[in-house]
């Protein structure tokens, strides 16, 4: 049950499998097909039996895609990821800086007109491949339908997930599945749509009031939904994953097998609204006209928490603190070189598991030591781990699973003697990091209005970071959830509930990585005397709890604000997590926790 | 030729107008006419003759509209005139929030289905009506084009304006005009279209190197143009007024009266390059589907100044920044209660003057004092004009127009003894203001990825703004030009040599008003020790300078950073502008400038 750290995919599998899949290439007349992270469900993790990317390239971050042509394969890599997938795949393959570069500008680029490139419609949304077909218009290349080519050549592929669906108890769930189903038919009714598809398994948890455990880390099970207009819901999960339930889903929830799933959509009269950004065209193709795009319902009353999961999460981040603290002072103790990444992350995981309220860690912890805390989604393995060394930094980011809620959090810790310039840069991603947390706004903003406050500490100095600030994060659900997020694309006003993550960092290719993060719940601002009365506005609240590394910071960049906010913050750490502490974390917390 | 303050509308004249009105709707069996702001040149300012909705409502802002069907009549107005429209327009209009009400959600409620809206399709963009149309989708309600009824009714209306056009030198144009056409060209053949319509007069006289006056304020004359690939340009101009330029055009630049305009679009072959967001709507009826949105192929090009208009821009600030310093120097011998706003402002023209170098103020100068400080865009009229008074705040929002550039400055002035409140606000904005100044940012970013930068100290405080941070400014063109902003709505990436104001503000309705205002100018940022090496950064260059009034200033509010900014930018000022001032100004200066 504890992170692997095994080595899951290595750059000298791709060549072959790559020359296997241009055979079928050849045997189906196509110039191309394309091989995407995701699976029918457009999650951050995927089933084994989904990691056709890793599987034929050996790049395992979270988001990208291969477009595996006759004579080039280029593999499509964000900003994070630049770094990690050199070391991940065989020369054959071209990484592709995306989206700066976009899918249909390098088919253009790559092939004549008439060029054909497959793909699995179950594994694109309808949206992206009505973009990348619209921005090749003209070009006579062709995106066309076609069955699953990896899948074909994949001879050990393993089988699909059909593990166990639970009850959400109530306490935590904080308003019954029935009452979910009604307001969001509702909605959906009044929208003047007929049903909505709902393709994404996090929504379809959070409306019936169920986890389940198909894919690491995600408390999710696969499936597919129909939410009708008049609040009946049919489920399309395999039955043996329900067995347990004992019909505690309710009378207006129908299950039937996933396979009756595209006829019965066939069947719906419509308009029948559809998320275009994550419905897999297949759904869509079947739907002809009748799809109105009117994202997923669930979406936005999934991220508003109410008053149990915001209470939860906040129990669950002072518990998972108590375990993240332990750790840490552990980690104090050893002297440089003494310990390795690995050692780090079962450490950490042991201290969360201990009192048996975890359920699961909520991702694979990054910690990136030196030159690995680089990398942004480094997962250390039995190949990478490193010795913490005097004067590295470590890059420590991690959460759990919890019944009550789901936490993520990252600390950066001196390894004996660190340097000037990571003491500077690590002070600028903490003022930037303070700045947010402080930060107040009016009412209908996005993340996108105000996520440069978070940034311009570092602007200042010359510095940025290739990720966005923040992320939303579910209620015992996905670790990285929408449509909330601190990013320049976000243009979801913030609202109450929302739990988002503020995560600036700092990372120099080679050297050291550094990033904070807390998670945040929006609230409601309250006045401020002289503050204009008819102007609503909200701000943050802390949910994390463990303290920022003193070491690290240059008291004489912050201001007097900044250092008030940490000295209080540090205050609340130690009067909230130092009675779950041993009495060795408990010494160590008191001077980590002292005022600067 | 000085500002007037005569009264230009007045509520009495609203009603009997809007009968009238409704009699010619009647006569066309319509259900209602819009009345825009906007000529068919869309700019911000218009003539005499196109001052339809001031005619009609009284209304005398920069934007805005009215609907006036048969028994309601809505003026839509922006954040920034809500306090103004009041004191305007009769009760017989019902002033309407926009955007944040669209015209198609109030026709919804105001019309039955079948309903038929009138409107001049030289007066509305394509864009705008395309929009509108279709949000009013499935209503029954319908945009249709006719006549202009007020230009019907509007008995002693205006005739066009027909002033002569001269040509701008070389020396301050930096690029010639043959040059200038032939990279416009280019662009467009690049993007595959035979030609584009150009109708913004700031684009027409930036891109053949002329100035006209045919509005006030901005040196522009009335045109249309059209752009052929292959460098050709047709001006569409009356004859009267470019008699004085003796064939100075060029020989690719051929001229026809206005009224050949619309048969020439008629006659191009596709596709047309037009701006949907400003093309008249006659225009788009002609050419049908050869118009294709490229956008107005002069905005960008004419954005980015060269640096013979950067050094025309920067020379022109320090000869208005000594006429401004004068006035306020002026202004601080008055005893409080002993002058006027109309004294302040005819002062201030009088002192811009003086040199002969100023070609025009490039806006009505808004000074207003005490609770008129708090309309955003104020202009002072003898009926409103008021007393400086103990205790008030001066807002003192003014340009001119110089042959090297175009100029606008807010600085807002204490007269007499002031609350401990307004220099608390005051210091907030001016703690936006010069956050805004010292930031540096990684290229690619838009205004609305900035902007909140200087927004930030006042909300800590629960306080805010309604208006943009920033707007573009032309060289000796508008003070207001696109499509560079510091706004929530702007994503046009920031490019060097782009010019923008830099004026947050704060308003009390009824009590005070704040703004500073400082024009800037986007430079390359130089590398800096410690920085990415790889990330190309921007930055500003300050080019106004006159003094921020001390005697607001909280100075305990303010950072060290931001102290020290504001001691050399006052050093600054001393240098460059002491030299050019009378000797009671270079004193008052010298007070002024005095470190914090």
């Amino acid at each position: 049950m504890f992170q692997s750290f095994e080595v899951t995919a290595r750059p000298e599998q791709g060549p072959p499998r790559l020359t296997a899949l241009r055979t079928e290439l050849a045997r189906e007349a196509l110039d191309g097909f394309l091989v995407p992270r995701a699976d029918a469900h457009q999650g951050e993790y995927v089933a084994a039996r989904d990691q056709r990317l890793a599987w034929l390239t050996g790049f395992t971050g979270s988001a990208g895609f291969c477009a595996a042509l006759r004579d080039v394969a280029g593999v499509f890599i964000d900003g994070r990821y630049r770094t990690q997938v050199k070391a991940q795949v065989a020369a054959i393959y071209s990484p592709v800086p995306w989206p700066e570069e976009s899918l249909a500008a390098w088919l253009r680029k790559q092939l004549p007109k008439g060029g054909k490139v497959g793909f699995d419609p179950w594994l694109h949304a309808a949206g992206q491949i009505a973009a990348t077909q619209a921005e090749l218009d003209g070009s006579g290349i062709e995106l066309v339908r076609c069955n699953n080519l990896v899948d074909r050549i994949w001879e050990d592929q393993p089988a699909p997930p059909a593990n166990p669906v639970k009850v959400h108890p109530l306490q935590f769930a904080g308003e019954r599945a029935d009452q979910k189903i009604g307001r969001v038919a509702q909605s959906v009714a009044q929208a003047g749509r007929t049903a909505a598809v709902i393709t994404l398994p996090d929504s379809i948890m959070w409306l019936l009031n169920i986890r389940g455990s198909d894919i690491p880390y995600n408390p999710v099970a696969h499936g597919f939904a129909i939410l009708h207009a008049d609040g009946q819901v049919t489920v399309f999960m395999a039955e043996q994953k329900l067995t347990g339930l004992d019909g505690q889903l309710g009378a207006q929830v129908v299950v039937r097998p996933p396979e009756a799933f595209l006829e019965a959509v066939e069947g719906l009269e419509g308009p029948v609204q559809v998320d275009m950004a994550t419905v897999p065209q297949a759904v869509v193709d079947v739907l002809g006209d009748r799809a109105v795009d009117g994202g997923d319902p669930c979406a936005l009353p999934k991220a508003c928490k109410n008053a149990s999961e915001i209470a939860g999460s906040a129990a669950a981040h002072l518990r998972d603190a108590g375990a993240v603290i332990e750790t840490l002072s552990w980690l104090d103790a050893q002297p440089p070189g003494s310990v390795t990444e690995t050692q780090v992350v079962t450490r950490l995981e042991e201290n969360r598991r201990r009192d048996n309220a975890l359920q699961d860690i909520s991702f694979d912890t990054i910690a990136g030591t030196g030159p690995n805390g680089a990398i942004m989604h480094y997962r250390v393995t039995n190949e990478t781990d490193s010795l913490l060394k005097d004067g590295h930094l470590l890059v420590l980011d991690s959460g759990g699973q919890y019944l009550d809620g789901t936490t993520d959090i990252t600390r950066t810790i001196p390894i004996g003697t660190v340097g000037e310039d990571e003491k500077a840069s690590f002070t600028r991603v903490l003022k930037g990091m303070i700045a947010m947390s402080m930060l107040r706004w009016p009412v209908g903003l996005a993340g996108r209005d105000i996520e440069c406050v978070a940034r311009t500490p570092l602007w200042l100095a010359g510095q940025d970071f290739n990720h966005g600030v923040g992320h939303g994060v579910g209620a015992y659900l996905s670790v990285h959830e929408g449509p909330q997020r601190l990013s320049r694309v976000s243009h979801v006003p913030l609202q109450p509930g929302m739990i988002l993550s503020n995560e600036p960092g700092y990372y120099r290719e080679g050297a050291f990585g550094i990033r904070l993060e807390n998670l945040l719940v929006v609230e409601e601002a309250p006045a401020l005397p002289g503050g204009d009365p008819e102007r609503a506005m909200l701000c943050w609240r802390t949910l994390t709890y463990v303290p920022i590394d003193r070491r690290m910071i240059v008291v004489s960049m912050l201001s007097d604000a900044e250092r008030d906010w940490l000295n209080a913050y540090h205050r609340d750490v130690a009067e909230k997590i130092r009675p779950r502490l041993s009495d060795a974390a408990q010494l160590w917390l008191d001077a980590a926790t002292a005022p600067l």
